[in-house]
């Protein structure tokens, strides 16, 4: 048996999710909270990369002896979160764990994960939202959410999505399954949900920056079909920056 | 006629509003941007002095130049908060400019301020509220909220408020008139709302205190009066802690 935590952290100052040397990552703080907790070095298995400034509402880790495929413990699975948030800086928090079997693969078993990406939408920035939400200056009015809606459900079903992968990654397939996609805005925050069974790298950035190509009128909402289908990172629209970028649900 | 600005700030990395020697404030970084901008010293008169690691959604401060009553400039109100915000770090923000006349006073002249306290209420820490709200651990059920609003309900109204001030605060009158106080709890979040004509030294984190006590019980909801007319310090409850604490809305 090995131990799954589910978790949430502030990326801003995290240089992403995955250990680098000398620098500050979410993995790396988890695996020095865990040695402290469990007694020896672990491995930890997480779910997703996300890159340097993303956040994470939900993020789920699997904790195992290193080398092995099992955890030994005599810590109870309800006394894991507190014990581990003892160890964890305040950026980053356990919010449950549990027992899954030595075959549990947190990244491969995913069934769908759920990305949120925030716009804050006012000519002046917002301190509590900086770091938080992309901040675009000119209004965008509830036609114009419409337009990126109209635009957002082109994205759902099976696609090639080569297009809205950044340029020079590698990947066996670049097929995925968008399950849904969903413009919202609720006063000045924009909020734009999407799910699928697996994403590309930067594609919920390149998604976003593409929607917001939408709102400028760059882009037309019937030509996401072409951009898809042309696989052509060129077509689609700018990266939209790394701080408005939260995984938001990983369902198994 | 001088410029009041509307603005927000996060007030986690400030040693509070008011200028101090070798500290890091909200009126020392206003006072710069003022000098950047308008090209001479300035006054910058805030509507209330917030402590350290307290927030503001909303805080309006006057700017006239220095050891005057008025300011010049020949930049029109409108473009005045973008101008601002280029001088500014990304922790404050203004949101509007207004001429006003030379006898106007930012503190003087409100009517009426609202506070709001927000508390997380949930056994793990939450990344994205560290800093900015208070983390209660034991769960707070809607009767408890029920019970903590019955007591907010005793704070509205004409009173001696001493009991609720930080000791060794000298004031000319310790009696405000509060207009409203409510709490109110949405998901993981307890938000108490109090508005007055005006705030004794900590009052409201003494208020905040108070119905937390009373959420544990110590404190029943009817002894709130008693408390008031004690003028007795050691009788409310603790001081809450300041990162839960935002100047809400300031009414000329």
């Amino acid at each position: 048996m090995k131990i799954l935590l589910t978790l949430s952290y502030l990326g801003t100052d995290f240089s992403g999710y995955q250990v680098q040397k000398n620098a500050r990552t979410v993995q790396g703080e988890l695996n020095a909270a865990a040695r402290s907790l469990f007694g020896y070095d672990c491995d930890i298995t997480g779910c997703s990369r996300t890159d340097a400034g993303v956040h994470a509402n939900m993020f789920c880790a699997a904790v195992t002896k290193k080398g092995e495929s099992y955890l030994e413990t005599h810590i109870s699975e309800d006394k894991i979160p507190a014990a581990m948030n003892a160890h964890l800086p305040a950026d980053v928090s356990v919010e449950r764990a549990e027992w899954v079997s030595d075959g549990f693969h947190p990244r491969y078993d995913v069934k769908f994960k759920e990305y949120i990406y925030k716009i804050y939408n006012r000519p002046a920035r917002n301190p509590f939202t900086e770091g938080r939400a992309w901040h675009i200056t000119y209004a965008i009015d509830e036609g114009t959410i419409e337009r990126m809606n109209r635009a957002a459900q082109h994205f759902v079903g099976k696609h090639d999505f080569s297009a809205f992968m950044a340029s020079g990654s590698t990947v066996e397939s670049t097929i995925r399954e968008v399950k849904y996609a969903e413009v919202t805005k609720k006063g000045d925050e924009i909020v734009f949900k999407v799910a699928a069974d697996g994403f590309l790298y930067n594609m919920v950035r390149i998604m976003t920056g593409t929607l917001v190509a939408v709102a400028q009128g760059k882009i037309a909402p019937e030509e996401i079909p072409c951009i898809i289908s042309s696989c052509d990172r060129q077509r689609a629209g700018m990266t939209a920056p790394a701080e408005g970028l939260y995984l938001n649900r990983v369902v198994y």
